[in-house]
């Protein structure tokens, strides 16, 4: 995978992306979930040329994403599966694939729909939500040290909640 | 933005990717998440040289997920703030952060946490949702041709489903 300065970053969205914030990367998951196994699977409906595939399936199962597979049927012996760390990047690629069918193609033209199998009926907006279920916005949220926060980060989390909060209160006056 | 034969794929996850994809641009959406408006904090913040930053802000406001104000204060005049669909974006951060958090930190060493602001509580994992609220695993989901899919993209998904109903016939016998 390509190496940037942003795999130094001690943040976990910055560790994720550099895990798979690679265009392909994502996508092959995203047909992962749609249901393809095999490479001649994914290359047909990527439209990616083989050595590039080739290349980001072997990252998937280095970085634990997809798991490789003997599977007897159509299209040779090896099919490559999602594991659980690759299962729960669910909520990424449909939260990515909601955004695009409102911001990019709207509603009327979106290109899928995600539906529950049992009824057919379309997956509610991805949102982020309390414990007790409530959907939260940005406003709703603050952003904390972490335990594995070193000394530095949490002055700079206290610094910016401290700006939060001068925020809030250049707002109410 | 970089360009890629990806940016031509018809589908919302290809395309929101070909927008926000690029390594730095989720992080920049990151920082304002976190509160960060000015140029110097954003840049001190990501460890970003000042020619790419500015580059990443203008296609950020390009593309309509950053707004740039005239805004008195610390900083300079300019100050940059999440429009509606950048604040939209807000599952897809909290949902990459959480995946890292849980498969590359560890909950025990979570750099950040993300909070309820009202009463200090984690917020709940990010998943998907059928319309009455419950938590669907990739299962229990099926991907379907959307309002703007063509007749080569239809025949696709129907082959797609028609595989995923061998598959559970398959385990079911």
């Amino acid at each position: 995978m390509k190496k940037s300065p942003l795999a130094r970053q001690h943040c976990s969205v910055a560790q994720t992306l550099a895990l798979v914030g690679e265009w392909w990367t994502l996508l092959i998951v995203r047909e992962a979930f749609f249901g393809t196994r095999r490479f001649g699977d994914f290359q047909a409906r990527l439209g990616v040329a083989r050595n590039i595939l080739t290349r980001r399936l072997n990252a998937l199962v280095a970085a634990g994403i997809l798991s490789r597979h003997e599977e007897r049927g159509r299209g040779g012996p090896v099919a490559y599966r999602l594991t659980e760390s690759g299962r729960d990047l669910l909520p990424v690629i449909i939260a990515l694939l909601q955004w695009g069918d409102r911001w990019i193609y709207g509603q009327d033209a979106a290109p899928a729909r995600i539906v529950e199998a049992a009824t057919g009926k379309d997956v509610a907006p991805v949102s982020v939500r309390a414990e007790a279920g409530q959907t939260l916005m940005p406003r709703d949220l603050l952003a904390v040290a972490g335990p594995g926060a070193d000394e530095a980060e949490r002055a700079r989390f206290a610094a910016m909640q401290e700006e939060a909060a001068d925020r809030r209160r250049a707002r109410q006056s």
